[in-house]
């Protein structure tokens, strides 16, 4: 139990320094400054503390209670994680339940504005307000203070992403920024979203796992320029090149007196509620600024791949799908043996990308699932070894890889040895699902709820469904989960041309196995049909790998999807078969072969 | 040309008023009082005062300008019935315009406060001060000062709409509502729909065409009693006495001083910003009371209908299929003659639905439409006749009655003679969507946004829509066009087991055809499917009459769709064989015939 006395100590040392500064309680996030999906070892304080090693939730800790907020995914994981921490879920009513029964009224909670959004700062004031207390915010970060170990922030190199791969210069982006920026009545707009500086300014970094981005900000004028708050040195000469006369470098340490300069010049600062912390909000307001809430000026059009983005994102995914069909041919023959192990598998297709010679890093963590652990969407293999493939059972990888021309993110579920009737029927629903997506034709302003629903429709007519997305952005070299647009309940964004997108919906079942099958799709430019009478947008598949017939029924299939499949399958033949390795050849061209029957 | 004088004889009595007023320019919206699609004529101001006789629109009228906000369907309308109008867009852009260009910095326009909402009112109110001008609500009605011939306003009787069709008393009815307010924190709710309050109630009238209520306003309270702005003399025996204790009657005279006296009991009022009018809010504010805007509490419980409700809908459609199927074989050998108008068909299906004997009212004005007047969605025949039905042309009609036990709305197009191969395709897509959503099978929470998408799949696939919703929702002897929810981009309301939806896409080839399918659908109670392992919502199909084969492309179908369209047909017999007129018998059995392929 030494994990949980170590936990201990760490909790008493931060309760000492609550009491000092006289705050009841603190929030402790698992987000960090720049509010991302990965953070750095030296930002992960929610860990440090609490134990809980999960990509989202936040502490609160008082000096007798501490409670973690997560969601669905993580409470088995959190309560042997951090068993001395009352669970509760991410729904404001929750937390106010609980803020009622620990707090004494007119208590102080205190939160770090610097890992904190505006949007979350204002949601949390909300309800402390409602519950009778107060919020406010420290004066440094207090966990820092007790974590004397903490690793130093990460400040690696920064290189340029070349016009080759960004198709548009520095300059012209930063041009159609301050455009937008006027637009909004703004002098400014500070992006505080690492991932938006990255694409405006065509660099890229090594801060992080999995998404290659430096840990800055920057600040784009309405003149064209940007500011960035990092040291030059950081920078390669090629980026440094290619910033021109249009970028100036300030020091971190100057951020607050670069604000108070920008605010002196009497125009309204755009701020993105969600990306920017409310620390930068609040200095704004302390030198009396104009604030102008709007999107990030960067996000649509970082969505929008250009052509050479578009081409670069072809390569990438012939070049992933070929190493991921390489892994599966591999997979055929060693999976039946029954001593493969979850990370020996997810480590096979590791070699096999990094074999391409290009890969830059994965995308995200493999999710290697054989039988039951493929029930749970967000598994990952733990321990030496993970689960051993066994005989007769689903195996589900879905991974991907970071290369300097694109992001891939696919998904392939294979069944070793032989499937059963069930098996086949989900596996046919959720394909029919996808294949419905990936045959779309909609109109300009089709959101993702409305594709969201032809994704589920087959297996809502079985009463089944999937509890997760259908599909999220991706980036290009850049985050494998990127905004605006989604295929989800929640996709009130609308589709644009140059979006790609992941088209994964699934099935699970509970301590049995789980299904998901994942292409990207790029949305096309808006097309007349034959016989059509308007323009209609619709997806181009961009991940070529065979779906697995092994684990379809065809009598549940359409005459079209059936022609969908196997013309699917002849472009996977006829794109890889000089990709592949010689030996993955034959295993190829019969996983392509067009399906037997045709109703 | 003495309709165009008229009006411009109006016109100039409305500016004298406006001029002594002091009153730069003057909102004439289309909505009265209520706030209704249908309005009794003495609120018929904006046709008295422009000419333009539609059924939504708002005139802006200063000293030297008079323009017209209309929406798509209505501009080549207004253009002929109102030509002395400028149009405008119903968008805020197009009206910010149009003021900026139109009034002096700080004119001062006036509006209505009765007949304008309170979201209206403050949508208004922020156009116009964005364009530096200023907006006051006027002292009275300034049409109704210069409106010489108005006529009264309706008083009809108000009758009991009985148990045996409501299924719930209105105490219970009260004591519900009572529950949501307390929830709500108030201690009143205004209704000021009179939807709201007939059903509250359990009353009907006959103020307004094809909605049967009565124009008034009620206030619940919190105690479960409710205050109805109405003279009790209108009331029958039968409603008094369902009202027991519970109901207290006063002028609508004293509305004012009511308001003053509920604001004196202290507790917060319960206003709904679409429904009821700035008048009531200015008054409440005026008195210093507290105001929550929240919806309406009768508008989800009206929309669930109880399983009397459903009973009576069933009872309603079959009543009304078989009275359709009448017509249909009526036309059958009629149409075919050459000299069949609109309006006589129109009045045709009347007959037949007054020979059920149980029609109190159509439940909106019937849209009987030949050839290239079906292509216009909202087409009503005027003159005599309207068109001749012609040989080889298609024919739509889409009408509706109002029964004491439910209300129907059903479109069936077919064809006159032979179709064509495309007039086959594009009826056939517009089939495979309406059945899509006759089929869908879904969880709960689910919404009308991703319905609708199902409704459209078929025609997006071949680059083809239509503009408009696929569903709205239908009352129960109640209005035939009721929220909250509707199958539609913007339906953001979850289905809810008991909701009543129209079921209706569509296909409009300008100049040439038009093509629309719809049934009534009642939503289900969530239910475990075979092999599911989730509950699932679906729809009963409502109504029953023939889908013409005539123009039906089998090979387009799925199997499960001719299965759907055999299995409904099939329906269609067995239900209406007994209550069709003999003479119609064979027909019937003809035209419900299963599709000669199975694929």
């Amino acid at each position: 139990m030494k994990v949980t006395l170590n936990n201990s100590n760490r909790l008493a040392l931060l309760r000492t320094i609550l009491k000092k500064q006289k705050i009841h309680g603190l929030f402790v996030p698992r987000t960090d400054e720049y509010q991302g999906e990965y953070v750095p070892a030296c930002a992960e304080r929610l860990k440090w503390l609490s134990g809980f090693s999960g990509s989202w939730g936040t502490a609160l800790v008082s000096q007798n209670k501490a409670a973690l907020i997560v969601d669905g995914r993580y409470t088995i994981q959190a309560n042997k994680e951090a068993p001395d921490y009352q669970l509760l879920s991410p729904d404001n009513k929750s937390l106010a339940n609980f803020l009622s029964i620990a707090f004494k009224k007119n208590s102080t909670l205190g939160f770090d504005a610097w890992t904190t959004s505006i949007a979350e700062a204002k949601r949390l004031l909300h309800i402390v307000e409602m519950a009778g207390l107060k919020l406010t915010a420290t004066t440094g970060n207090l966990v820092d203070r007790v974590w004397q170990d903490r690793p130093i922030a990460p400040k690696e190199a920064i290189y340029a992403h070349p016009l080759a791969m960004a198709g548009e210069p520095t300059s012209e982006k930063l041009k159609r920024l301050a455009s937008e920026i006027k637009k909004q009545e703004c002098g400014a707009a500070i992006l505080a979203d690492p991932h938006s500086v990255a694409w405006a300014l065509n660099i890229r970094g090594s801060d992080i796992s999995h998404t290659p981005i430096a840990l800055l900000r920057a600040i784009l004028h309405a003149n064209g320029k940007a500011t960035v708050f990092a040291e030059k040195a950081r920078f390669s000469a090629e980026a440094l090149q290619s910033f021109g006369q249009h970028v100036r470098f300030v020091s971190p340490d100057q951020l607050k007196q670069t604000l108070v300069d920008l605010v002196n010049s009497k125009s309204a600062i755009l701020l993105d509620a969600n990306a920017c912390p409310e620390a930068i909000r609040l200095l704004i307001v302390k030198s009396k600024g104009q604030i102008k809430l709007a999107q990030d000026p960067c996000i649509l059009p970082r969505a929008q791949k250009n052509s050479v983005e578009q081409k670069g994102a072809r390569d990438a995914q012939l070049r992933d799908g070929a190493a991921l069909s390489n892994f599966l041919h591999w997979l055929s023959t060693t999976a039946p043996l029954g001593t493969l192990t979850e990370i020996a598998a997810q480590n096979e297709l590791h070699k096999f990308r990094l074999a391409t010679g290009k890969l830059k890093d994965l995308s995200f963590g493999s999710i290697s699932a054989s039988g039951p652990n493929a029930a749970l969407p967000h598994y990952h293999a733990t321990g030496k070894t993970g689960r051993t493939l066994r005989n007769n059972e689903i195996y589900l990888i879905d991974s991907g890889g970071q290369y300097a021309d694109g992001t891939t993110d696919v998904t392939r579920t294979v069944i070793v040895g032989q499937a059963s009737a069930t098996m086949k029927h989900h596996n046919t629903l959720v394909l029919k699902g996808m294949i419905a997506v990936s045959m779309a034709r909609f109109p300009a302003g089709t959101t993702g709820v409305q594709i969201d629903a032809l994704a589920r429709n087959a297996l809502w007519q079985h009463g089944l469904d999937f509890d997760h997305g259908t599909g999220h952005g991706v980036g290009s070299y850049l985050s494998v989960h990127e905004g605006p647009a989604r295929i989800s309940k929640a996709g009130h964004v609308a589709l644009e041309p140059g979006m790609i997108l992941s088209n994964e919906p699934g099935f699970y079942l509970k301590g049995k196995y789980g299904i998901r099958i994942e292409n990207l799709l790029l949305v096309k430019k808006p097309e007349k049909s034959k016989g059509g009478d308007r323009l209609m947008l619709s997806f181009e598949t961009l991940t070529y790998a065979p779906i697995d017939k092994g684990l379809i029924d065809e009598s549940l299939m359409t005459r079209a999807e059936i022609q969908w499949l196997d013309a699917y399958h002849a472009d996977v033949w006829s794109k890889l078969q000089s990709r592949v390795m010689p030996s993955a050849r034959t295993w190829l061209e019969a996983a392509c072969r067009p399906l037997t029957k045709h109703v």
